[in-house]
């Protein structure tokens, strides 16, 4: 039997070695020349290497993902990409180079059509689809990256790393590859005599390459008051009323787009006019949205700690210490891992969207020829049964989830809230609300062992759509639950094929509830309700701190 | 309206300038004379203040802890404590002593008895009990630390902190501390020129003071396997042949005690007999359990993600890098924080004990007269619904969960394996299975909103006893899991309380399997099975790289 337990320092030190022949005097240090980063590569990576290129949300390893794209797949072959985000041509180019052959991830957003024609073509194995966290949890137990690509602001000389505001999942990333014998290879935008503060520790870092462009960052969380319509205003005011201030929500998280958005814009002016200021909404688990600005000035927000930051939001975020979480330097210190975990564990709820939502609730964005993935949907919009702190909203949602059941599923306990807020019709006139979801047809396409569902229907707590709210917590059969969501359902097929009868039961049992039914007027949902209605009135109420990317300006 | 944004950073600066007047030549840089830590505290802690003073599962910061106790209740007091555990003393004297008042936390372990008096009095307001990544999460969100006292092998001149193989909560406590505009003080055993490696980078700490004796350390997870008893013997075999080969667990999660240690001790020998090197165990969550060693030497380990580590150990993980996470000046890296996160999303199976279980399945290890909250047991031992990718061992609980079911309850997925493993009579011949758990009653005494349940019913997938296992995936009624439960549960109430007819059913189904159903013979359940059978043994084993404190001797 091979008696030898330390392989992977072994072959550690074998590839910093190569790494040291191969660069000579291009590797001074940690410091790697910017032209052989190739080199680089190819002296220490290895074929059939698991390989994290950080790919997230926003930030992106560019530079090192067009490095890698460029070595020989004679060379370097099979690699095993673990990383969150395909957001780049490039991580799809290692598998049609053949550069790389199987993909763990989460979340592929644009990249999604072609995901499943290279799946559909044999080039790429799909290991598993995760959430994030789960992603970031499987780093520490089967699937740690050996070679892990990333992107920082800066480096000292030493290779201290600051990341600036996206510190996002580096932290994860960078600690499951440096304590397990694997090599950690940082693009950075500038090498400097001190950075403003280390994010990670040299002792960490293997490799430090500075690369010819700042890296790549989205601002995936702007979303300008002027595209919200009065539906979303209307919407909002039902999620107001009829969701946050029914259950005393404190904390909580809110996603990207204008549904939310629109909730955030009405907080200082619907909600204040509610009385709610200080009731709900203190505590966040969010991107700095600038939409939630008009609230953080009218002092609606106690905290907020994200998961990423957001282009434009810098000095304003500098500015609100004591709203965001920051550095000595005063720059946001985000870290997706902690976020996750506090939307996980320590928000009372999860309010998100989808593309379709079938009648026991299932709820999925995976539409035909495309394989997207959930991000952090699926953590956050789950019941966290692990939970064991009570607030009053959890309290009242696993009242309601639990009245009148026997048992083990009758013991009492809290529940999240997770609430699917949809219009009845998205894009192109396409039902929100089907018979069958997409998912079950893609996954037999696919070959996947579980139709790809963002959020299982027996965690969706409520269904808020521009007809009304339906409370499945209080459903106790399948035939009312169904009942319920076609009863919110609108004009869709789904919706046309509810039992009248029995939806009125529900309007009167509460279940249903809609505007007038909440005592609000359609008439009110106006934009004139919308705190800023242009981009330019979130400068404004920022006191000109927020500075919007070019592509949202019109000034 | 207060248009001042900064209010955190304006007082940790406040804070900062009242220690250098306070202690004057006593602090050079960010060290701290040690005999002017009492000063330091009263000029950094503010009444009021949320503090986490470190007390983890194993390492104290136990200086700060006597430290903390020294400071005047008249100018210090109603201090928030929001700390994993109470180990110490000191711990509950802040109590006692008027310095605190409200208390969040995870585990109280030998303090529960002291700490349930001290709220009865009205000493302590307990805010909730936690599960760990529940903790961490919250100081994320709305319990941030202001002021947290941690402890640290060593430090350098600067402040860059070395944990050692302790690392445990540090990185998270530190993380949100430093980052929100508080303050971080360190107890360290050294200060040296340069740290084996930076754990914590300098940036984030802001006092550093030498102890007079290195911090405590507890060797929780070392069991004898002297003590493992006949009876622990052939449950563990039926852990192996009826759920870990049934299953094909290859991650997994095993807590502190002599029935897990004694499966780990099974593994190359019974295990082993029975072909399953390789196809069950690779992957663990896990402290480095000495019970482990045969097993690891047996080739049977690919990796372990450890929460914290195992006095003794530290050579013999030097030595097996290739299994442990390692830094690289080899010591381990522990993080309960991601090790929590594996245990909840990468692992297909937990297996804990408990002191009580209900009809239901719901169980606690509260008693009366004792508050002692579960650690990472909820986070571990509940079913992680927002879990994405598929296993081969949590498709096949997923699937016999829900078969039969409709509706949402009914729509496929995988499940987490949650074991329960007791002995029907616990210490004292009390029954482990009662009719009512004590926690009803505690709760009631302590005006809880919920009764303390450690796992909930519906999350236990099976209950191991000596008489047999009962597969509560297959149950389909209340009274079907009541049944299987009195039919594992021996000569207690509970189990003479048993429908016999219904249990033979159960049995015939599948649903109750006793060890002659799974092809074990009785009479082979000898110590000898055991691959160690005394603490020598476990030397031996190890190469003599494992080295176990004095009280574990007798040679």
């Amino acid at each position: 039997m091979d008696r030898t337990w330390n392989h992977r320092a072994q072959n550690r030190q074998a590839r910093l070695a190569r790494a040291a022949d191969t660069l000579g005097t291009r590797l001074r240090g940690k410091r790697v020349e910017t032209g052989a980063v190739v080199d680089l590569l190819h002296a220490v990576i290895e074929s059939g290497d698991r390989v994290c290129l950080e790919g997230n949300n926003q930030k992106q390893a560019d530079f090192l993902a067009k490095a890698l794209v460029q070595v020989d797949p004679e060379r370097v072959h099979d690699l095993h990409m673990v990383q969150s985000v395909l957001a780049l041509p490039e991580h799809l180019d290692v598998f049609d180079l053949g550069i790389a052959s199987k993909l763990d991830f989460s979340f592929s957003g644009p990249q999604g059509g072609r995901l499943a024609s290279l799946v559909s073509q044999g080039q790429i194995h799909i290991g598993a689809i995760h959430t994030y966290l789960e992603l970031f949890a499987r780093y520490f137990v089967d699937l740690t990256p050996r070679v892990s690509l990333i992107a920082a602001h800066s480096s000292d000389a030493d290779g201290n790393l600051y990341t600036g505001p996206n510190t996002e999942d580096t932290p994860a990333i960078v600690e499951a590859t440096a304590f397990s014998g694997g090599l950690v290879i940082a693009q950075v935008n500038e090498i400097v005599d001190h950075v403003p503060r280390v994010d990670v520790p040299a002792g960490w870092v293997d490799f430090v390459v500075q690369a010819p462009r700042p890296n790549v960052i989205e601002p995936l969380f702007t979303r300008d008051p002027a595209q919200i319509s009065e539906i979303q205003v209307l919407m909002a005011m039902m999620a107001i009323k009829g969701l946050y201030a029914e259950y005393g929500v404190q904390r909580l998280n809110h996603g990207i787009g204008f549904d939310t958005a629109a909730i955030e814009l009405l907080l200082p002016t619907y909600g204040e006019s509610l009385g709610l200021k200080g009731k709900i909404c203190q505590h966040w688990a969010l991107n700095p949205h600038p939409a939630l600005i008009p609230a953080i000035e009218a002092g609606w927000v106690q905290s907020i700690h994200s998961f990423g930051s957001e282009l434009g939001m810098e000095d304003y975020i500098r500015a609100r210490s004591d709203v965001f979480f920051t550095g000595p330097d005063g720059s946001l210190r985000s870290n997706r891992a902690f976020s996750q975990a506090a939307g996980h564990y320590a928000c009372d709820l999860f309010i998100g969207s989808t593309l379709q939502m079938d009648l026991a609730g299932n709820s999925s964005t995976a539409t035909l020829g495309r394989i997207t993935g959930f991000g952090g949907a699926p953590n956050m919009g789950s019941d966290a049964r692990g939970r064991r702190h009570a607030s009053p909203a959890w309290l009242k949602a696993g009242a309601q989830a639990r009245e009148g059941l026997t048992g083990a599923r009758g013991t009492p306990r809290g529940q999240k809230l997770v609430v699917q807020m949809v219009e009845t019709f998205r894009e192109h006139m396409q039902p929100a609300f089907v018979e069958r979801l997409d998912a079950w047809t893609l996954a037999e396409q696919a070959g996947m062992a579980l139709p790809p569902i963002m959020v299982y229907g027996d965690d969706v707590t409520h269904v808020l759509t521009e007809e009304g709210i339906a409370n499945l917590l209080l459903c106790r059969t399948d035939e009312e639950r169904e009942q319920a969501i076609r009863g919110v359902a609108g004009y869709t097929p789904v919706g046309l094929g509810r039992d009248r009868r029995m939806v009125e039961n529900l309007r009167d049992r509460g279940v249903i509830r809609r505007a007038a039914d909440l005592g609000i007027d359609q008439r009110d949902a106006t934009r004139n309700l919308l705190a800023a209605r242009s981009m330019r009135d979130l400068v404004r109420a920022s006191g000109g701190l927020y500075q919007p990317p070019a592509r949202f300006r019109n000034w």
